[in-house]
């Protein structure tokens, strides 16, 4: 089936605050758009965003797309303009792409008050631009914004705009909910009605009602072939269509091929590269590609899913390149204990006094502060101390010394053989330690110095836990392979936040090669 | 009409990875969700989890509610097991709830698979397990888990399952889509054809296909009268239906009258309440409550909202407590800088000469990293800047050491009528800046100590910026009374912070009494 997957990431997504894209980031987001195999990229809006114009430019000598298409997004001539004499529709054109996408108002409320022109000038825009761009040898899709709002209010027009853009030779007419506030059995039962029409129809869905993927399935179902979204959501207010939900969706349950499966599992890579790219903070809990889609923490569910992971989940997470993880927290048994522990890769059901050992410490520790659930690689290093593995170093001294706002640290280990010393030099305290530490085992691990220091995440504790100023630190860091999270809780926040750095530091030495669980 | 919003955030909320809630802390949310105006607070589940057992014992004497039903959550009793034999059922009753709700599976398959026992002995222990506590004065609700998997397999069971708990005395029973993985279309035909049964019906929705609030209203329309909901939609894997969005879609667009009109105008201070307790960080695109659902950046929007904010947005802010912004960027003309003006108090139609001075700036910035978007108080100082009002200090000389962890900073300002000098202790270079700054500007501003340092975050800026290792970092201070964003760019993430905390703290020391604008 000839089925359109949309993405408007680069012009519609960008309208989200704080997503501020140069246009080398809009190439390498195409990039990744292309690879997962959606049909059209929405590049932007040339002529009327500087950014835009050059990001197309560039784009015919440095984007070589597998087998999307590019699109340049503009509007409908100015009202009472000839469309030859127009720029912004000239600079359409300049942008030589194969694809134009035109906004135009389905709404007459919009014409009256927002372009400022009459609802018969409106329809003459229309059929002039889709006409003068079908001439120049584009393809034409028309986004009819505002119809949903503009078919409440005056129905007979919002459906004059449809037919009027597909009588000029638009390929797509698509149904815009601008505003996102319309509900799911209202948008079915006005793309049911605009369907009779014959027109070929589009879905671009806004999020503020919370019904976004759901109202874009509802417009499938009711014969809609071409859907825009955005990667992440990403959009204005409360964002689009998410791209991600919408493809799995529509591929592993209505068994539309959107993309293929091959791209299916390698979609939650794609989300994580676009929020590299982006540098906004993917939503942990996002369907499918989200780090906590497939996390279980209730006990039942834990022990459910040992049994067949399908009982607590909808689908399989390899399906779009995810992965099952289960949760100690202080509800944690001692079956919780032995799955996360086989989890990670040891197998522990036959030394049930290590278990119990470390149930108890995982209680212990957590009334203190700490949460395990944050830092599964905290209960493993917990879980090798059990089993009698020693630690790679253990810390002799420390300090730091700051000036101009530049943080000096030195440590002193004690490591198999004798002593390790180190200094660093960073902005924050931890970044300053890290180094120093890293510098400290280096002799011993030459590698370690490429090792980076991903985040660390400070929490304040309340005064129930006794120690009314404690602080709950979490640590990433890599070594270019994985990510390790540990845990650390002490009073100040840079005791904490080192702690728990010690001991990311430690995990990764003690798990490089297989361990004997 | 009597329509159930039922909230589960003290229960299958907590089950989302990193919430980890004090008793006191579930007090605290109980009594948030109650002066918002749900019905019903499931407050967690007694004899299985200590802490909630606790909680329920601390709730009859600590927590008074206006107009919310506490209820207690269990399982139906174990399998060959006497009901009044069962400690869990004793736990549910021992809790003195008027309202219990119980979970009993409603798909066979999880029945022989998860329970271990046969499909009779289910439907025997959800009838025994439902008389017993209506005979002992308890209302009670049944949650029929994976109803819906359980319909796709074996419909005639499922559907059992409602009736048998309805014919014990459940009051209403819940079609659970516990694994999320129903779409809009499936779960409306099921509701359809589950209706006929003449069963009181409830929903509840997990967002694994990112479909839980459209599936929640669908169940509506086919007439499901208790809709069950987590604040901020916490949950599980990617979390339930979000008590905010579906509340304000059933009042505001479905006029079910769920809340009050008075609390929905409440409702987004009620979800940042909930958020600080919880310490999550709130979703800034959540429909209703999100500080972005209401931010315009488009340029063509921005000018259309100065016409009738009614044009791209759905409902009027203020209905949920929110309100309208709308961004600066490098797109922002004229037009933009007068809106965001005036949306700041300042009336600057007339003084063209500054517009065109402030978009000069704001783009020259922009172009060195800065990010208006993300520090609206950076704008707004720059504007008080170009209308000639001078800065309440300036930076004479500042300085840092650090030792064992702690840094101590000193700073001496020039101030109106001599200098200012102050010193200060963190455990970060900026929080200890930040008590030196306020300690200088204390004797002029007594009540200046009692601000707070909210938040510092940074960003890396690409070398296309021309400047390899600069940041960008996003400062956000409040005094009590408000929350002020402010940006700063440098070299060194210290600097680069320190800059914008002092604009931060210029800023709400020039904007505290009215300014000529």
């Amino acid at each position: 089936m000839d089925f359109h997957l949309y993405d408007t990431t680069l012009r519609d997504g960008t309208q989200q605050e704080g997503l501020v894209l140069t246009v080398g980031n809009k190439l390498e987001v195409a990039r990744a758009l292309d690879t997962f195999g959606v049909s059209f990229i929405e590049g932007g809006w040339p002529g009327a965003i500087p950014k835009d114009t050059e990001f197309f430019r560039r784009a015919r000598h440095e984007l070589k797309l597998r087998k999307a298409e590019l699109v340049a997004f503009g509007a409908t001539r100015r009202p009472d303009l000839a469309v030859h004499e127009d720029p912004q529709v000239a600079a359409l054109l300049a942008a030589e792409t194969s694809v134009v996408t035109l906004v135009a108002k389905a709404d007459a409320r919009h014409v009256n008050l927002a372009l400022r022109t009459t609802e018969t000038e409106n329809l003459a825009m229309i059929r002039d631009t889709v006409r003068h761009l079908t001439r120049e040898g584009r393809r034409v899709f028309l986004d009819a914004e505002h119809f949903f709002d503009g078919y409440r209010t005056s129905r007979g027009y919002a459906l004059r705009v449809v037919e009027v853009a597909a009588e000029a030779g638009a390929e797509v007419v698509v149904l815009c909910d601008t505003n996102g506030g319309t509900l799911p059995d209202e948008l079915g039962d006005i793309l049911t009605v605009t369907a009779t029409t014959g027109v070929r129809l589009g879905i671009h869905c806004h999020d503020d009602s919370g019904c976004a993927v759901a109202n874009t399935l509802l417009a499938v179902d009711a014969g809609a072939t071409h859907v825009q979204v955005t990667a992440h959501g990403y959009g204005e207010r409360c964002g689009n269509a998410n791209l991600f939900t919408v493809a799995a969706n529509l591929a592993l349950k209505k068994r539309i091929p959107v993309v293929s499966q091959d791209s299916l599992s390698e979609m939650s890579a794609v989300a994580q590269t676009i929020a590299d790219i982006t540098a906004a903070q993917p939503v942990r809990a996002a369907p499918y590609v989200g780090v906590a889609a497939f996390t279980h923490k209730a006990g039942l569910h834990t022990s459910a899913v040992r049994v067949d992971p399908s009982l607590y989940q909808h689908i399989d997470p390899e399906a779009v390149g995810n992965s099952m993880r289960t949760l100690i927290s202080d509800m944690a048994g001692r079956a919780a204990i032995e799955l996360k522990a086989k989890e990670l890769g040891y197998d522990v059901a036959s030394t049930s006094e290590v278990v119990s050992r470390v149930a108890l410490r995982v209680k212990d520790m957590e009334r203190l502060g700490y949460a395990f659930e944050t830092a599964p690689a905290s209960f493993e290093l917990l879980l090798l101390d059990e089993l009698g593995i020693k630690r790679p170093f253990e810390m002799d001294s420390w300090r730091m010394t700051i000036s101009g706002g530049r943080v000096d640290a030195s440590v002193r280990l004690e490591v198999e053989g004798g002593h390790g010393l180190g200094a660093g030099l960073g902005f924050t305290p931890i970044a300053a330690l890290d180094q120093a530490l890293r510098g400290a085992l280096a002799p011993s691990h030459p590698d370690i110095v490429e090792w980076r220091l991903v985040s660390c995440q400070c929490w304040s504790l309340d005064g129930s836990l006794g120690k009314p100023a404690a602080t709950r630190a979490v640590v990433t860091v890599t070594d270019g392979q994985r990510r390790v999270s540990t845990v650390g809780v002490d009073d100040d926040a840079v005791t904490a936040s080192w702690l728990a750095l010690q001991d990311a530091i430690s995990l990764v030495l003690l798990t490089r090669e297989p361990i004997a669980g």
